[in-house]
């Protein structure tokens, strides 16, 4: 059973009360944010409280808790969990409105979720991924606006596809939740613009720094078709690879060996955290 | 006390039992429309029907009642207005979800509220809007994304505006949430592109017809600050003067003579309804 704490009180996630009455609801008006323990301890807390922090400043939502506050509740969910790593999600609306548009107290739940669990084979052979022209709106916020990908998702089964890469112009930006590298002649090679900087991205450059030449700027769809490896980091994803882009397949179909050694970095810092 | 109805069941407002686990509140993924009763019959049912369906269709929600069903419902929640006119608000989002991101049963809203009441002097005197650099996402349908309004409108007190007008590579679109209509050498013209296409539009397009040439097309922000007359249409708003444009001011700064003959005729429509 899985609790939440909104508003100031905890309770069990059924019970929570809430209403239609919402800015989040009413208006798309809401962020996010998601990370998951490992050894009983928040993964980059520093990190995902600081971008949190960072969209709510962006949507100007006022953040009803500070950092340690927060962290407080996190550590009081967590204890809830009979100590079982688990997920949460901090969601964070315009709160209730009684005229469906002013803001008055915003809304924030913090709650506990499932770990999500790897599908089989998943790392070792890749995902397949549809492109689709788009760029997300305000990308540099993790805001509730996933519509495009809700629309997409119900032809991903008869596609065959388990994700969606964005590109506009000619240039890549992300898939619908994570964040995309490529490798091309040996160096590691990411968007630099119109994403949301992720997480486990953030950490898989650090990963990467001591063996790897980086290179942060626009990427284009045709080097990423031509790449020798590409993969997507997020924090349920870690590092996986993209073996297939529309009827593209990338690489030999499988994790290549540069990806391998991210994804080996980044299990072992998981893995110790 | 308003009451709504909410996946077959008619409770008052405050009792509707609703959760934050739904598509709308975790991926913005839902859509809305929103019309009034003059003389106990919805305005314009028909056309506002067709709109949520088409809605709807775009987003990919099924929605679970038919036109039919909807009437019935629309009916007995105005039963219990004791014969009020009101405002009626339908949201469909994709439902409470398990996983955070697939769809399984949509959730219809369908509420009374408060009709809305001009503020005095307004329809005289014109509003003043800011503009904007901004093209709704998917403005053919009325989905439930207003971030940028709901952020923008922190600073209209300090502005002394009351909204604003979307623009982008040098051509208008919409206000946040009604469309904008302008009068040059005597012809009323209003974009064709990157708006919702407003119950009221079509109305005031209607009302116009046997008097005025029209152009719908693609309106630029330079003719508009320099237009005899600019005004904007809606639900609530009806035909409202714009007698500011950021620091410009339209026409004499009251409403005009042309807008003044469909505000007088819409006026007439509703009050005959």
């Amino acid at each position: 059973m899985h609790h939440c704490w909104l508003n100031g009180t905890i309770t069990d996630v059924p019970s929570a009360r809430f209403h239609f009455n919402d800015l989040g609801v009413l208006r798309g008006y809401g962020l996010f944010d998601y990370f998951q323990t490992y050894n009983g301890r928040p993964f980059q807390w520093d990190w995902y409280w600081e971008r949190f922090e960072r969209s709510a400043r962006i949507l100007r939502i006022p953040c009803p808790l500070t950092k340690d506050q927060t962290r407080q509740v996190v550590e009081e969910l967590f204890a809830l969990q009979g100590g079982q790593d688990c997920a949460f999600r901090f969601l964070l609306t315009g709160g209730f409105t009684d005229d469906s548009i002013s803001m008055h107290t915003p809304n924030l739940i913090i709650v506990t979720e499932d770990l999500h669990h790897d599908k089989p084979g998943e790392h070792e052979n890749g995902i397949k991924v549809m492109t689709y022209n788009y760029v997300r709106d305000m990308p540099m916020l993790k805001s509730i606006d996933y519509k495009h990908l809700l629309i997409l998702r119900q032809d991903f089964e008869r596609k065959g596809v388990s994700d969606v890469l964005f590109h506009k112009d000619g240039y890549i930006s992300e898939l619908s939740r994570s964040n995309v590298f490529i490798f091309k002649n040996g160096r590691l090679i990411t968007p630099m613009d119109d994403i949301l900087e992720g997480i486990t991205r953030k950490t898989v450059l650090q990963l990467a720094q001591p063996d790897f030449s980086i290179e942060v700027r626009p990427v284009t769809l045709q080097e990423t078709l031509n790449a020798e490896e590409v993969f997507t980091t997020s924090t349920t994803k870690r590092v996986l690879p993209i073996t297939g882009i529309d009827k593209y397949v990338i690489g030999n179909g499988k994790i290549g060996p540069q990806t391998k050694i991210l994804l080996d970095r980044i299990n072992e810092l998981v893995k110790n955290w």
